[in-house]
């Protein structure tokens, strides 16, 4: 049983930094004085309400949102935002335009369908979405409600490397893998979500940076906790929020802050993940998955040469203290997840690791 | 600044045990040797699995629930559930009857009102929620979809001591505020739901427990993420779960084992309120809110002979430790929660605190 702490690859639910851990476990008795642990506080009580004001605050600074929009903490993740978009957005023309990059944007169309007409704009499915669409290749709807596209898929290990321009259709964008991970001009927005559990926190909740002019649109079916306008107008309490993890997220958004923010987080994900796609460009016993010029810098996807030595370098890494690095069952491969709080020193380890199983099984 | 932990009576988010948070605080950095965080776990892997299973096994065992019926961990809260609710059940026959006795059954009935004809099958509004209606004061509509109540209300300080007959109507129940505070027959409901934030775990969460022959009946227009059955057949994994409030509610539940289970928490209920409600019937200062028949074991409300003291009171108990006593901003007065968690010494410190307090303002 291995006492120490491993650097683990998962896509999600992922590392957080280790100062953040010793804070929240130092935190947990009593917050400050309180007498209470941050769980047991109620939500409209002073002591939380600075904690949530602070949080948000920050994370409006370090994206610099703008104050045409409004950041909500909403419970069930991205996926429920696969519901709430459509049912926010889609009525305020009957009709919403897709860009189809990977498996969550698949399902994040297919559930617009339940409301409106749902089309395709642009789909990587033809080879097996290893690549993102060019501009030149998206066909928009003159008429759409929204465009929307997933700006990370973290299964494939494809980027979106610029936004898309589509004139005056608001921009929906699932950031849930690679939020914080660089500067974002959040203006050219309608509304960005991500799911919390990869980049900024524990599991169980979504951050939605929502254009105040888009608000109030949407179906009557709309299940009150997901109308955009009500969590807007009630600064995300309508209903108890998840109280501990926006207080997760406001260390680890202080611990990022110490980092140099999201332009350092940008440069940390630069000189990560190179070292990684260079070990790869490097071997002839390593596959890269996705196409070059639109690698994620979350997420490298590789594969050996056959399903065993796939199986047996995962194996073998989780022996070395290298967790996770199987790639998603629908896919098969490796894959490891490098998001902000991954250590260089994980990801060195791992390149020399991969060296060394390539010396060792390179005949085999 | 007190350093002490305080007694904290809040509504909800409330008091968890301290062993509870100790262990949390032991296991933060690294659980049980797996080199990580319970927060950094991915939902899929072998070692989150095993808490995810025990806990499930454990509350299966504790509320002694029939094979079937299915758990099922939602996000969202009891609130989302108020749409969850009609979207899967009110279908069958359009119509669904509800019993109003408070703030959150009224907010469900108006949301089932979205999705079907919802029905005031009774009301206590006629007298500010002080009382349950009688069995014989139901008016049941014979083709309902379901039949709803809340079984213990928070803000008015009522609770349900018997379970409504309904012939072959299915009977759901928003159980937030008293779950797991006594024995209760799940063979006798087809939805029991609850917020965790009152007496099971952190917030940002509710238990589900369905009747499976109830799933399968949602409209088409349901959020994929709050379809019973997707959620039963997906065993709560379609999309990331809130793994860590899961972990918490784990803790709880080896917590509540070790001070006899519900059986245990049904005395220690009846003995902590007990305690408030002889203090209140022995004193002519203050004066309880609910009628005596359906007092609440879990939320205690009471009243001083104006709102100057009321706020006085609330001031002074917090002063001495005892926080969070001000009662619901829709009614005033005061408001002791004392769910599970809650130590009966903390309730015989403020049994005493109130004798102090008349002493000293019985004059004013």
């Amino acid at each position: 049983m291995p006492t120490e702490r491993i650097y683990n690859f998962s896509s999600g639910p992922s590392m957080l930094p280790l100062p953040v851990l010793e804070q929240a476990a130092a935190e947990m008795l009593n917050y400050r004085g309180s007498g209470m642990s941050v769980m047991e506080m109620s939500h409209r009580g002073k002591d939380y309400l600075e904690i949530f004001e602070e949080t948000k605050a920050d994370l409006k600074r370090m994206l610099k949102v703008p104050d045409t929009h409004e950041i909500v903490f909403m419970q069930g993740g991205a996926t429920l935002q696969f519901s709430a978009v459509p049912l926010n957005l889609i009525g305020i023309t009957g009709k919403a335009d897709y860009a189809v990059t990977g498996n969550f944007s698949t399902l994040a169309m297919e559930e617009a369908g339940k409301y409106g007409e749902a089309n395709t704009a642009c789909s990587s499915a033809d080879r097996n979405h290893t690549y993102i669409p060019e501009q030149s290749g998206i066909k928009l709807s003159p008429d759409a409600s929204y465009f929307y596209y997933c700006s990370n898929n973290t299964i494939y290990g494809t980027e979106w490397k610029y936004i898309p321009e589509t004139e005056d259709i608001p921009l929906v964008c699932d950031m849930s893998s690679n939020i914080l991970s660089a500067p974002v001009d959040v203006s050219r927005y309608g509304v960005i979500f991500a799911g919390v559990q990869k980049n900024m926190a524990p599991a169980g909740m979504a951050v939605v940076i929502i254009d105040k002019d888009l608000a109030g649109n949407e179906l009557a079916i709309t299940p009150k906790l997901l109308s955009y306008e009500l969590m807007i107008d009630s600064d995300s309490m309508n209903n108890t929020p998840p109280c501990y993890t926006i207080y997760m997220l406001g260390l680890m958004l202080k611990w990022l802050d110490g980092q140099g923010g999201v332009e350092g987080m940008r440069k940390n994900k630069a000189e990560k993940s190179a070292i990684l796609y260079n070990t790869l460009d490097e071997s002839d016993f390593f596959n890269g998955c996705a196409q070059v010029t639109a690698r994620s810098g979350m997420n490298v996807t590789f594969k050996t040469k056959s399903e065993e030595l796939d199986d047996r370098f995962a194996k073998e890494a989780a022996a070395a203290g290298l967790e996770n690095l199987k790639g998603h069952r629908s896919v098969g491969g490796l894959r490891a997840s490098i998001y902000n709080a991954m250590p260089i020193e994980g990801v060195q380890k791992l390149a020399a690791f991969m060296r060394d199983f390539e010396m060792k099984y390179r005949q085999a």
